[in-house]
């Protein structure tokens, strides 16, 4: 229910609410995106919601039902909902009906959905049905808030966010190995957040023999845990692995080894084979198989072996690097790339946000 | 002359004015601090100014100079100044006497001055002569505006500031040794800035030959160009360098090289022979040297094998880091340090500033 005792002065205040709103379903709605709606009349907040899990409610639904939980007419009032209202039957009934059903005199959506089942129609009943619509407003923080949904929608693709953590000289481990810790436990907690946020997290045989990794998510309050997904062409995962005794996960060999395949069946876990022509995972294909199964967010943890084959595979999207306040001089790097001949040939990034975390700096760059 | 039209509410306002117009003295008040002073009657700024270069005025006669032009009296007038006036006879008279005879009603200071022969007496004077006195609001600001004075009165060293220029991923330079150019324009030319704030400029002939730079402020209006001091152990430095066509420079080696230092001498350039016990330069010695020299602030633009004995000789206080937006790979690291045992050995740092500069990150780190 809507306690938001704020007054809303005019449609950027009640779109910043909607937003506030979608982002509590952050961990909850996959594979749907997460969306929030508030219902505003005379400036006050009279209904707000957002997405329930996949099945349940759409934040239309959750505001109207506030609304009416307090026994309050909407008939005339604003709805802003930060991405434009469903108009097709889905896992649920759409949210146009409800929206023009409840007699709402005007929705501002912060961006049409780019879902080619909606693209527009959502907007285009409501306003056959005499509702003043508009959208655009503050389009850019509701499209980040799912860059992942919108990437799968749009290329078929998850967005796919690789985190590094480094001291500020580069190095993500000593030459032995050591990497624990390089950064604080701000920066940790934080790192859980944005594994929490992904549908699914991706890392090497590398690193599950170096680290003996759980890669799940800790310290998060979040119903949901993120799929596991390993990286091993020879399928070499010990069966005793760490990673492999909590939920299942999905590894993807290069080639078939019915034997070990067999037995990590037997545990419960899954096993792909998508070989490209080096006899290595195809990570291009493998990316696309994560987009079929509806993994709007991939969260990559791995060492600079299969860092530099995602970057080099255009599976990348984005860097979550933590920097830490210290010099490690020389050691393990983020990508094992080869030298470049010529500076001009470097790979160009471009920094979205930088930010302090606890004693660390956390950069967010993306690629082209 | 002051030509504030803001109104000064409280004493944050008025010490926040101060601070400004002791900006604007950045570049030319060397080795004096940088120093502002505003002078405010009923929330009206009547007197305001800055240090100008040593031997001429201070900044508190400037700004009762202002008042004066302007035909206002300023007895019981509030001088809001950012540093504790000076006491004793220097280069000019004792700012203090100005403050008496001018019959100001209160005095309030950022900070006392650090400089021994000051050091309380200012304000004490002050006091006595019937002047309400406070000291240490903004302190924090007025100490970072002059980190190179204080660190010289504390310490009789001046403040290094390290400044490095890499891709994210840790690279200052191609393995070939190509490295213009890793940052951006914005990037460049703020690295100016930083420059024009130092009195000196350290390098060393790997970067002499490898670059041949000018390593002089370019693209900032200042009409003191800082010394170039060039770290040559056994005199190397080519007579057609760049760097030594221009202003005089000091080259310090860690031996006689008498034929080498009187050709170096004939042009102009100032050789001082600073040996340690390994028959390198002595750079503690040297940063001592340039503390009796009245420098300040050292501005430090070497390669990754000076850098490291910098480093590990304590020779540096800050480092002014600038990361672009790319991935290089395998490179030149920022510092030539040898491999860690373990992690817990890792060098701490402290974040003190992040910034965007251009497309560029700009990151202050400082040593413990």
């Amino acid at each position: 229910m809507a306690n938001d005792r704020v007054t809303i002065l005019n449609d950027t205040d009640g779109m910043a609410l909607a937003l506030a709103w979608a982002a509590k379903g952050m961990y909850i709605t996959a594979p749907n995106p997460r969306i929030g709606c508030v219902i505003v009349r005379d400036g006050v907040v009279i209904g707000a919601g957002h997405t329930q899990p996949a099945g349940q409610d759409h934040a239309e639904i959750q505001a109207l039902r506030d609304a009416q939980t307090r026994g309050i007419d909407v008939r005339g009032a604003t709805a802003y909902v930060t991405l434009e209202p469903c108009s097709h039957y889905g896992r649920t009934p759409p949210c146009s009906n409800a929206l023009v059903q409840a007699g709402l005199g005007r929705v501002v959506a912060a961006m049409t959905d780019p879902n080619p089942l909606v693209a527009g129609r959502g907007l285009a009943q409501l306003e056959a049905a005499g509702i003043a619509v508009s959208s655009g407003l503050l389009a850019e923080a509701a499209r980040e808030l799912n860059i992942g949904f919108f990437s799968r929608m749009r290329r078929g693709l998850p967005w796919v966010r690789l985190k590094l953590a480094a001291s500020l000289d580069g190095a993500t481990a000593l030459e032995n190995g050591e990497s624990q810790w390089i950064t604080g436990p701000d920066a940790r907690a934080d790192g859980h957040a944005w594994r929490a946020r992904a549908q699914a997290i991706v890392t090497g045989i590398g690193t599950v023999k170096a680290d003996d990794p759980q890669l799940n998510v800790r310290g998060i309050d979040t119903p949901l845990q993120p799929r596991r997904v390993i990286v091993d062409s020879r399928l070499e995962i010990a069966l005793d692995a760490r990673i492999l005794q909590g939920e299942p996960c999905w590894i993807v060999a290069a080639a078939e080894h019915p034997e070990k395949a067999q037995a990590l069946r037997a545990a419960g876990h899954e096993v792909m084979v998508l070989p490209n022509a080096h006899g290595k995972v195809d990570l291009p294909a493998l990316m696309r198989e994560l987009g079929r199964r509806e993994i709007n967010e991939v969260h990559v943890e791995a060492g600079a072996k299969l860092n530099a084959s995602m970057l080099r595979e255009g599976c990348v999207d984005e860097l979550l690097v933590y920097l830490a306040p210290s010099l490690v001089g020389p050691g393990q790097g983020m990508f094992a790339l080869p030298p470049l001949a010529r500076l001009a040939d470097k790979r160009l990034l471009r920094f979205h946000d930088v930010a302090r975390v606890g004693d660390d700096i956390r950069i967010l760059a993306r690629l082209n």
